[in-house]
C-alpha cells in the first residue's frame, strides 16, 4: 500500500484545492476551473482526479490507487453540500459532467459525458424540478447517447437511425418538434438498443456510471489517436490526464438560459472587443453542433453583422454586465487573452471554462503589443507571445479571404506567399518574358540549378513532382517566391502548350494564382492582400531586437534579395552562394569552357572571362551592404551541375556554344558521379583546381578596392571556404586568398580588412574543430549538409521516406526543418567548443536551412553561436525567434 | 649565442661518445658505427655531426650553429691522433668518408663522397703510402667525380664522356686497362671540365672540401627527392639527419685488400647461413655497380652455385674467421639478421656498417621463428618482427620467380594472389564454364554487384576500369579472388569476342595469367607456386593467438569463404552481407517481383519464394561455422541496386522473366537516387517493409534450429541491423525479431541464444550509442560507411581526387585503406565508451574493410574493441596485426 496521497482536488462555491500554477497535476481544464473558483467567479462546483492517478492507473496494470474511492466519495458528498443536491436521488438529484483534462490540450481523447446521473428515476425528479418534462427527458436521451458512444463505445449512428426513424414515423422535420412523450419513447428505444448490443442494460446507477466515466477517460489516454496526437506533439506519455467531475448547469432549461463562447478580444484581428456567440436555451454541443445559428455577444457586433435577433447584450443585460466583468478580470488575472466558456441557467450565470484563446498571427501580433502598451504586460513578454514561425503569413502577399477561389489542383505549401501570373513552362521564356515586365509563373515538372534564372524572373514556382525538400522549394523560399510543388495530378504537356489537371486544361500564357502557403494553384487572378511591415509589426521588431543577443543574416545572392534582406532587417549577408552567379546564360558557357579546359592554361583563360562578371557581382552586393559583413562561399557543387547530362541537351549546348558535343558528353559522364553529395566539391575542386579559388579572390577584392573608392567606406567581406575535413585544405587555401589580397591591396594602394573562415558542414570538420579554429577565422555551420553526413540522409532522396518516419514515430521531426539537436547537435556543440578554445572568440555562425526554423534558433541561441543566416523573407522569424531564445535563456 | 652543447659525437679506436640507442640524435648510421665501435669490432674511426645540427641550420636560415666549428676541429684533432694521419698532409694525408644518416634510411637523400681530403698534393702522398701510384690517382678521380656529383651538382655524364674519349683514344676497352698516367690526365681534364662549368676550380683546401660535403648533406635533407620520400613515408622533417665523417679505409689497396656486403642470414629464404658477396682490389661502389661480378663469401656457396674462383673463406681464411666472429657477435648483439659493410685493406678488416637487414616475407618469418627457437628472441619478439601486410605475399598462390612472364599489359594490383584461366568477358558464361569445370578469368570494362555469381565462379578478375577500391577491387578482395583493376591500355571489343592492347589482340577463351600482387596480365599460363600454410607459418600463428587479446572474425557469406575462414583461423562470421545471396539467378527474379508487388501482400508472396533458399544459405554457414558466432546482416542496399537501370536492360529482364517491361522501368526510376549512399537502404528499408526482415528472421531461425536439430550442438547467430540512426529503428526491429524468434522456438519446440544488435556506421549512431546500447546487444563499427559520412566521401566517386589530396599532404593516407584516427576514430571511441556505459559487456567489433589493415587493427585495439573481422584471406594478417597491437599496448 501507498502511503495517503491526496488524489481528488474539490473546488467551486468560493473555493478551491488547486489553482492555476497546478496544471501538471489537475491537467489545464481542472487548474483553471480552480483558479475561477478561487477568484471567486461563479463555477460549478465539482472535483479533479489527479494526472497522478492515470499515472498510478497505469503502473499498476489499469488499477486504482486503492485511496481513490474513498476520497471520490468524499468530493461527491462535499459536491453534494455544496449544490444541496444528491447523487441518484430522485427528488433533487445531482447531475454531473465529466471531462478529461490534461496537462496540454489533447484532442483524440475522451471530451465530455453530460447529465450523468441520470436514470428512469432521477430523470422523473429532474422533470419536477425544472417544470419541463420534455426537457428531463431531452436530457436523458442526450445523456445515453454519449455516454453510450464515449463511454460504452456504441456506434453513434445506432441513436441517429432510431431517432431518425422516429421522426420519420411522426412527420417530424426538426428536433424540436419532438415532444416529452416523444422523448420519452426514444429514450426506451435507446436502451433497449443497448441491452441488445451489449447483452446486458444500460447502467441506472449513478456511481457505476460515474466510474465507468472515469474509467473511459483514464483509457482514453492510450487509445490510438491519443498515442498518435502525443508523438505528434512531444507529449510524453508520462504527463497522464485529469478526469474533471462537475455538477451540470444547463443552458437549456428554457428561454432564461443560454449557453455561449467568447474571447475576451477578437481572435481573428486581435482587436480589443468582447468577441462571441450564445444561444438560448442550448447545451453547449449546440453552439458547437451548427443546428441552430448562434447569435452575437454584442451589440454593435451584431449590427456590424447586419443580423436581426438579440445579441446576449440586449437579451440579457443583466448577465451580459456580469459576464463583462468576469471577463475582463480573468484577462486582467491571466494577463492574456481568454476563451472563455459559460452557460446561463435561468438567468444565473456559470462559467465552465477560461484558458489562452488561440488567434491568428495578426491577432496574436496586434494583442502582444497592445497588452504591452495597456501595461498589461512587459515589452519582453510582448516579444515571447508571438510564434515566430506564424509571422510567415504576415510578410508575404495572400489571397483575400473574401476572393472566391476556383480550385485547379493541389500539392505541397512549399513556400509561402501568393502570386499571380501566366503560365510559362519555359525559364528561359519566363526570364525574356519578366525582362519584358510581365509577371509569369514558372510550371515544371520540377526544376534544377539550370532552371534559377526562371525561378529568380517568375512571380512563384509549381512543380508536379518532389516535396518540401525539393530544389524547388528550397530555392523558392530562399527567394522568397511562392511555390507549390508536388502538385501530382498536374500533367504538361509541352507540345499541346498545356498542363492538364483530370480533364482541365490550362494553356500556356492563361493566368492563374498561386497559393504557396495552402499549396493551392487557383485560375485567374485572385484578389491580394499585401503585407504590413510597419505599425506593429515594426514595434514587435523593435523590442525583439532589443531582446535578442544573435545577430541575424541573409543568405542572399542577387542585388535584388540583398535588398530585401536589408529591408527585413538582416544586419549582413551569411551566405553568398558564388555558383548561382554561374548559371547566368552569359557566364555558363564560360563556365563550361573553364570545366572543358585540358590545362591550367586553359582554365584561366576561361576563368578571365568571368572575372569582371564576378567582380561585377561583388560590387553590387557590397554596395547594397554597406557597412553590414558579407559572407562569400567560394564554389561548392560539384562541377557536372554546370554540364549538360543527356546526350540531346550536350548537341543542344554544342550547336549553341560552338564546343565539340562529343568532348561535352564524355566530360559530363567522366565527372559523373554515384554520390555527388560526398563527391568532387568544396574545397576539393580547388585543392585540384586552385585557379577557380584564385579568380574569386581576387573578384572580391577588386570589387572591394572599387567599392572603397567609390563610397569611402570599406565593405567588410568575409571569405568562406566549403566542404573543409582537414585543416592542410583550409591552410592552403587560405594561403592562396591572402596572397591575392596582399597582391590586389598593393597594387590599388588600399588595405581591406577581411575574414577567412570555413564552413563546418562534415563531422569531421566539426570533431576537428581545435585544429581547424588555428586557421579559420570564423566558423559558419552548414547544417543542411552536417545533417546529411550525420545521419546519413540525402536530402534529395529521403523525401521518400522521412514521412513515414515521422509518422511512426522513429524521428521526433524532419531533420532538415529543425535540427536534430541530439545528433547533428551535438556536433554543433562540440565544434563551437573546441573551435572557441584554439581560438579567443572566434565567429561563429549558422547558414544552413535551420538558420530561419525557430526551435533551430533556439538551439542556437543555447550553443553560443553569434549569428544566424537564413532567407532574407524568414530574417524577421529568425529575429523574433532569437530573441524569445535569448529571453528564455535568461 | 646558445648555451654550449655537444654537436659532434667521436667513435672509433675502441671508444665512443655515442651508441645504438642514440639514433635520433646520430641517425641509423652514426648510432651503429658508435655501437660497433664499442663492441670492440674494428670500425675505422671518425665522428658525426648531430642530427640537431640539421634542426638548428634549418631553424637559422641554413646557418650552422656557432660552436660547431670549433666541434668539428676538435673531432678532426681526436681523428688524426687516432689514425697517425694529418689532414691535407703531404706525407701522411688523413682521407675520410662523408656520409649522410637519418633517423631512417632515407633514399634521395645525399649519399656518400669518398676519398675526400686529395688533392694534387696529398695524392701524391697516398701514392707513396700505398706504393700505388695507379691506385692513387684512381682514387683522386673517383673522389673528383663523386664531389662534384653530389657536392657541385654536376652531371656524371661529362665525366663519363672524358673517360670514355680518353679509353677511345688508347684503344681501351675496361677501366682496369688504365695506367697512373692514364687517371693523371684524366684527372686533369676532369678538373678542366669542372672550372669550365662553374667558373671556378676545384677545392683542393681538404678543410673547403669537407664543409662543402657536410653542406651537401644538410641541403639533401631539403631537396625534393627526399621531401617525397618522407611525405610517402610519414617521416617528420623535424627529426633532420645526421653526418658521418669517416676515416678512409682502402679495399682496393690491391690483392690483399677486398670489399663487400653479406647478410648474417639468407635474406631471401631466412635460412641460416652466412650470406654475401666480396670483390678483391675493389671500394664498396664497385660492388654494387655491377662492373665486375663479386663472389660468394663463403666455400659452400660459392660450390652451390657451381662458380669457379676463390670465396673469402677459401682466398682470405684468417680474414674470414675474424668477419665470422664479427658478425656472430653482431646478430646476438642486435638480435636479429644483419646486413653488414666491410673492407679488408691490406689483409686488415674494418666493419663500415651494420643494421638490421631487409628480407622478404619469406625470410621474416623464418628468421623470427628460428631466432626465437634458438632462444636468441622470445616467441612475442618473434610475432613483433613480421610484418603482417607482408604476410599477404604468403597466403596466395604466386607467379614462378623462374618463370618468364609475357606481360599484356598493367593494371593496379587490387586484389593480391595470382591465378591462370580462359579468358571470358561474360559474368553468366563465367558462371557456366566454371560449372563445367573450367578455369576462367573475368575481363570486364568494370563490375557492379549483378556480376557476384560471375566474379565467384572466376579465378581472377581483370577490369579496364576503376581504382583500388572499385566494385572490382573491393569485391574481389573479399572474395579472395586477384584482381587487376584499371587497366586502361585494355579496350574490351565485345563484337569481335576479344580483348586488344596496342595492337595486341586476346580473343575469348584464350588463357592468360592475372597477377594481382604486381597487377600484371600475362599471356599464357605461368607456372606457380602454391602457399605453405603449415610449418613456420603455422608456429608464428600460434604465438600471435597467444599474444593477441581481440578475436579475429571473417566477412563472409558462401560456404567456400566461410570454409577458406575457418581454414585460415577465423574465429566466427564478423559479416554476412545476406544482398549477395539475393543475386544468384534462381533468386533474383523474386527479389525483383518483392521490388515490384505493390502491395504487402504481394512483397511477402515473393518472400515466401526467397525463403527456402535463404533458410538453405544460412543451414550451410551454420554447418560449416559450428559454434562459432555468425553475425547476420539483415539486407542493406537500396532496392533498385537489384533493378536493370537502362530501357534495354528492363525490357532484356522483361522478357526473361515476363513481367512488364514498363512497370519495370517505372519502379526503377521511381527508386532512383542522387545519392544512394545516403538513400532508402538499411533497416529504412525495414521501417517502410518490415516483411523483408521477418523472412530473413525466420530464415535464421528455422535454420538454426535445423542445425541444431541435426547436429545436436546449436550455432550462434548474431543479427545486425544495418544503418541505424536512431534507437527507435532499432527498437521496432529487434521486437519483431524477437517476436518471429519466439514463434519459431515455441514451434521448434527448441530455444537457441541469438544477438541482436546494429551497425555503427552514421555518425549519429556513434554519438547516440549509450541510447542505442539500452537496445543493441553489440555494436559492429561499419567503417566503410562511417568513414563516407565523416569525412563526406563517396567510396565510389573519391579515386579521382583522393590521390591528389594524399600526394598534396591533405589526407596522410587513403583513409578506406587505413582508418582515420582523428575524425573516424573519435567517433569510434565515443560510441565504444558511450555504449559500454550504457550496456556493460556490450560486445564491439568492426567489420569494414579496416579491420584487415594493420595499423587500423591496432587503432582498434587500443579501442578496446572485441573482435576484427575482415575478408578470409586477410584473416591471418588481422590475427598477427591484433598481436602486435596488443603486444604494443603491453
Amino acid at each position: 500500500m501507498s502511503t495517503s496521497k491526496q488524489w481528488v482536488y474539490g473546488f467551486g462555491g468560493g473555493e478551491s484545492a488547486g489553482d492555476a500554477s497546478m496544471k501538471a497535476l489537475l491537467g489545464g481544464k481542472g487548474a483553471n476551473l480552480a483558479e475561477m473558483a478561487k477568484l471567486g467567479l461563479p463555477v460549478p462546483p465539482g472535483f479533479t482526479l489527479t494526472t497522478e492517478v492515470c499515472t498510478e492507473f497505469y503502473k499498476n496494470n489499469r488499477a486504482y490507487p486503492g485511496e481513490l474511492s474513498g476520497q471520490v466519495d468524499a468530493a461527491l458528498a462535499a459536491l453534494e453540500a455544496k449544490t444541496g443536491k444528491k447523487f441518484g436521488d430522485v427528488a433533487n438529484p445531482l447531475l454531473v459532467s465529466v471531462r478529461s483534462g490534461a496537462r496540454a490540450s489533447m484532442p483524440g481523447m475522451m471530451d465530455t459525458v453530460l447529465n450523468l446521473g441520470l436514470n428512469d428515476q432521477t430523470v422523473e425528479g429532474l422533470a419536477q424540478l425544472s417544470g419541463d418534462k420534455r426537457f428531463a427527458y431531452d436530457s436523458y436521451r442526450r445523456f445515453i447517447q454519449m455516454y453510450s458512444n464515449v463511454v460504452l463505445e456504441l456506434e453513434h449512428h445506432m441513436f441517429e437511425e432510431i431517432l431518425g426513424s422516429h421522426k420519420d414515423t411522426n412527420d417530424y422535420r426538426t428536433d424540436t418538434e419532438l415532444t416529452a412523450e416523444d422523448w420519452i419513447q426514444v429514450v426506451a428505444e435507446y436502451k433497449r438498443a443497448v441491452e441488445k448490443k451489449l447483452g446486458k442494460p444500460f447502467p441506472s446507477d449513478p456511481k457505476e456510471q460515474l466510474w465507468g466515466a472515469i474509467g473511459a477517460v483514464f483509457s482514453s489516454w492510450m487509445n490510438d489517436r491519443a498515442i498518435f496526437y502525443r508523438k505528434h506533439n512531444n507529449i510524453p506519455e508520462s504527463w497522464g490526464t485529469a478526469v474533471n467531475v462537475q455538477a451540470m448547469v444547463f443552458g437549456n432549461m428554457g428561454e432564461t438560459s443560454a449557453t455561449g463562447v467568447a474571447f475576451t478580444r477578437d481572435p481573428s484581428t486581435g482587436e480589443k472587443r468582447f468577441y462571441g456567440e450564445y444561444l438560448i436555451n442550448a447545451q453547449g454541443e449546440d453552439v458547437v453542433a451548427g443546428i441552430r445559428t448562434p447569435k452575437p455577444l454584442t451589440k454593435a457586433s451584431r449590427e456590424a453583422m447586419g443580423e436581426g435577433g438579440l445579441s446576449l447584450e440586449e437579451a440579457m443585460p443583466v448577465v451580459f454586465a456580469e459576464l463583462t466583468a468576469h471577463y475582463q478580470k480573468l484577462e486582467a488575472h491571466y494577463r492574456d487573452m481568454q476563451d472563455l466558456e459559460f452557460t446561463v441557467e435561468r438567468d444565473r450565470l456559470y462559467m465552465l471554462q477560461t484558458r489562452n484563446g488561440k488567434r491568428t498571427a495578426k491577432a496574436a501580433l496586434k494583442i502582444a503589443v497592445d497588452m504591452a502598451r495597456e501595461g498589461l504586460i512587459t515589452e519582453k513578454e510582448a516579444v515571447q507571445r508571438v510564434d515566430p514561425s506564424a509571422l510567415d503569413q504576415l510578410l508575404h502577399p495572400t489571397i483575400s479571404p473574401k476572393y472566391h477561389r476556383d480550385l485547379i489542383c493541389r500539392g505541397l505549401p512549399a513556400s509561402p506567399g501568393a502570386a499571380v501570373g501566366a503560365v510559362v513552362f519555359d525559364p528561359d521564356e519566363a526570364a525574356n518574358l519578366a525582362t519584358a515586365g510581365k509577371a509569369v509563373i514558372l510550371v515544371r515538372e520540377e526544376t534544377s540549378p539550370e532552371d534559377i534564372h526562371g525561378m529568380h524572373a517568375a512571380k512563384a514556382i509549381v512543380t508536379s513532382r518532389g516535396g518540401m525538400t525539393s530544389h524547388a522549394a528550397v530555392v523558392a523560399r530562399g527567394m522568397g517566391r511562392p511555390c507549390v510543388s508536388g502538385a501530382g495530378e498536374l500533367r504538361i504537356d509541352m507540345k499541346a502548350g498545356a498542363f492538364k489537371v483530370g480533364g482541365r486544361v490550362v494553356k500556356l500564357g492563361e493566368t492563374i494564382t498561386v497559393d504557396g502557403s495552402s499549396g493551392e494553384v487557383l485560375f485567374g487572378a485572385a484578389d491580394m492582400v499585401q503585407p504590413e511591415l510597419t505599425g506593429d509589426f515594426a514595434t514587435l521588431m523593435e523590442w525583439a531586437d532589443k531582446a535578442r543577443r544573435m545577430k541575424v543574416r541573409a543568405n542572399a545572392e542577387t542585388p535584388e534579395d540583398a535588398a530585401t534582406a536589408v529591408k527585413f532587417g538582416a544586419e549582413g549577408i551569411g551566405l553568398c552562394r558564388t555558383e548561382h552567379m554561374f548559371f547566368d546564360a552569359e557566364r555558363i558557357a564560360a563556365v563550361r569552357e573553364m570545366i572543358l579546359a585540358e590545362t591550367e592554361k586553359g582554365r584561366v583563360a576561361a576563368l578571365d572571362k568571368l572575372f569582371p562578371h564576378q567582380r561585377q557581382d561583388f560590387v553590387d552586393l557590397f554596395e547594397i551592404m554597406g557597412p553590414r559583413p558579407v559572407t562569400i562561399r567560394f564554389l561548392d557543387p560539384p562541377l557536372h551541375e554546370f554540364l549538360p547530362h543527356t546526350e540531346e541537351d550536350c548537341e543542344a549546348v554544342a550547336k549553341a556554344t560552338g564546343v565539340d558535343a562529343k568532348a561535352l558528353l564524355a566530360r559530363a559522364r567522366e565527372l559523373h558521379e554515384v554520390n555527388p553529395m560526398l563527391g568532387f566539391r568544396g574545397c576539393r575542386l580547388a585543392i585540384v583546381y586552385p585557379e577557380i579559388y584564385d579568380m574569386q579572390a581576387r573578384a572580391v577584392f577588386e570589387a572591394a578596392c572599387d567599392v572603397a573608392e567609390a563610397k569611402g567606406a570599406a565593405p567588410v567581406p568575409e571569405i568562406m571556404i566549403p566542404f573543409v575535413l582537414a585543416k592542410r585544405e583550409l591552410d592552403f587555401l587560405k594561403g592562396r586568398v591572402d596572397a591575392i589580397a596582399a597582391e590586389v591591396f598593393a597594387k590599388r594602394g588600399r588595405k581591406i580588412e577581411y575574414l577567412v573562415g570555413t564552413m563546418i558542414e562534415l563531422p569531421r570538420a566539426a570533431l576537428l574543430a581545435g585544429e581547424i579554429a588555428q586557421t579559420a577565422e570564423f566558423f559558419s555551420f552548414g547544417t543542411n549538409d552536417l545533417t546529411q553526413t550525420t545521419m546519413g540522409l540525402s536530402r534529395d532522396d529521403s523525401g521518400k521516406f522521412l514521412g513515414t518516419f515521422v509518422e511512426r514515430g522513429v524521428l521526433p521531426q524532419d531533420p532538415f526543418v529543425s535540427i536534430d539537436a541530439q545528433g547533428v547537435g551535438e556536433l554543433v556543440g562540440l565544434a563551437c567548443e573546441r573551435g572557441r578554445a584554439a581560438r579567443q572568440g572566434l565567429k561563429l555562425g549558422v547558414c544552413g536551412e535551420h538558420g530561419g526554423d525557430p526551435s533551430s534558433v533556439a538551439f542556437f541561441e543555447r550553443a553560443g553561436l553569434d549569428y544566424v543566416s537564413c532567407s532574407p523573407y524568414r530574417v524577421p522569424i529568425a529575429r523574433l525567434a532569437a530573441a524569445q531564445a535569448a529571453l528564455a535563456k535568461g
